[in-house]
């Protein structure tokens, strides 16, 4: 049996990208929802799970913060898989609700942020609340005494708008090519199947005219390709930032281990954080 | 009179940021509060202010999304000053409430986020709530009745706490190193004073290896000192990002113009966002 964490409750993007996951392997699968990415990865370093599947970042919002932060911190875990899953976000509310009755609307600030376009053209009006999840609005929706004058309405998925038996009011509310990139983090990486990407971390030295530039160098002297960049702060001081980069080719690679040996010497810090097959 | 837009309502650190700068300018300032960036931003566009007080990027929770994208968009914004401010966070409730009896927190994501450690080791149990602003979080514990068995606190200023009277439980309780950067967007942007910095936006054609190490290479060569890149997602598709680019120096100085010349021909897409006095 193998323990899956993911972030829930049921019905999240995170538990699909789980169940996607599942599909994967071999033998059976236990799926454990988790309220915090911080307990889900608390418990995975510790091996209270077996493996987490974790969102890290979206087409239209970006990076998800806590996740990429927690993967530059200490820890056992390294990234075994990538799931790519599309998403349709609902607008949902009681049954025999108008779209021009609706006042307010809650969700989490990313769905929220996807459907910015949405909501000011439909509901210029409505006041925005922020939940934790989708799950969670939806459920405050389908479960909030309702008050004079006040007419709820939340966002989230199908699935969960089932859950609690609400009403969708519209479909497809997000702006277009919305699609959220998850990671599977487990003891180990995944070996070499020859259709891989590598992940790293590091940080260089602040100031230093041309120090990103010639770390670069040695993916670009090597023909590497580059998937992503991201940076983040490193949480010292303004301008100093943690360096995410993504890479084509396996660790067991003999350009990207040269690449790597390099990079690791000329940082500040470094930290590999796994190589893994390409959603394809 | 210069009107001033900032995020408000009063007390955000969006006002103080927004005094700070109203000091730097000669002649009267009128400082208008508003809802969202979006409003602001479109007002500053449409020249109903002058100028636009914007945070930019927290040295603990990173970049502000919703305000980096809108830098990318057409507009008639530049960056014409940034202004850094140190950000302390406050534990606050209504009088008579001890740290011991609070069961549930209430604040911005960005806050609660720079708040993490303390929350965990001293609220490990309390239910966090979002909300749009520190001081809607602190007008919310000020004005709501409070129910049985829920003590509610907020993070915030001490500004806002004094301003809705609540009692300050504990101080400085966010990360430390805790600054925020604000930008000044108005129709021009700053003229040479000899300290400058300025910044671009621009996208490679996806999938080239060594894009952007080429276009980093036409200002490493010129020795032109990068103090921030920042990817953010082009919201086109999963992969496709907008880099976003600090440099030493004005837009008039000779290396500088060569440079974002070169750099000009070379990217998919490009925006030059101002030079301005580096904030010392």
């Amino acid at each position: 049996m193998i323990k899956v964490g993911y972030l829930g409750p049921e019905g999240t993007f995170s538990e699909e990208a789980g169940k996607v996951y599942a599909k994967k392997l071999e033998g059976k699968v236990e799926m454990i929802p988790y309220a915090t990415f911080h307990d889900l990865l608390t418990d995975a370093n510790r091996n209270k799970v077996d493996e987490a599947v974790v969102p890290i970042e979206n087409s239209i919002e970006g990076t998800v913060p806590a996740v990429t932060d927690i993967l530059a911190q200490e820890n056992n875990l390294k990234i075994k898989q990538e799931i790519v899953v599309a998403v349709h976000q609902y607008l949902v509310a009681g049954k025999g609700v108008k779209l021009s009755e609706i006042t307010d609307v809650i969700s989490h600030p990313q769905p929220l942020g996807q459907c910015t376009e949405y909501l000011r053209k439909n509901l210029p009006k409505a006041k925005l609340h922020l939940s934790h999840s989708t799950v969670e609005a939806i459920k405050q929706v389908a479960t909030s005494i309702s008050e004079k004058g006040i007419v709820f309405a939340a966002i989230g998925s199908k699935a969960a708008a089932n859950l609690y038996k609400l009403k969708i009011i519209a479909s497809s509310v997000n702006a277009k090519g919305n699609e959220t990139r998850f990671l599977v983090l487990a003891k180990n990486d995944h070996a070499k199947t020859g259709h891989d990407k590598s992940s790293i971390v590091f940080s260089v030295a602040k100031n230093r005219p041309g120090g990103l530039y010639s770390i670069l160098g040695e993916f670009a002297d090597r023909k590497i390709n580059l998937t992503k960049i991201e940076s983040r702060p490193s949480k010292k001081a303004l301008g100093d930032y943690f360096f995410f980069v993504d890479l084509d080719g396996h660790r067991d690679d003999a350009l990207v281990s040269e690449a790597l040996k390099n990079v690791k010497k000329n940082v500040a810090f470094f930290k590999f954080l796994g190589s893994y097959p390409k959603h394809k």
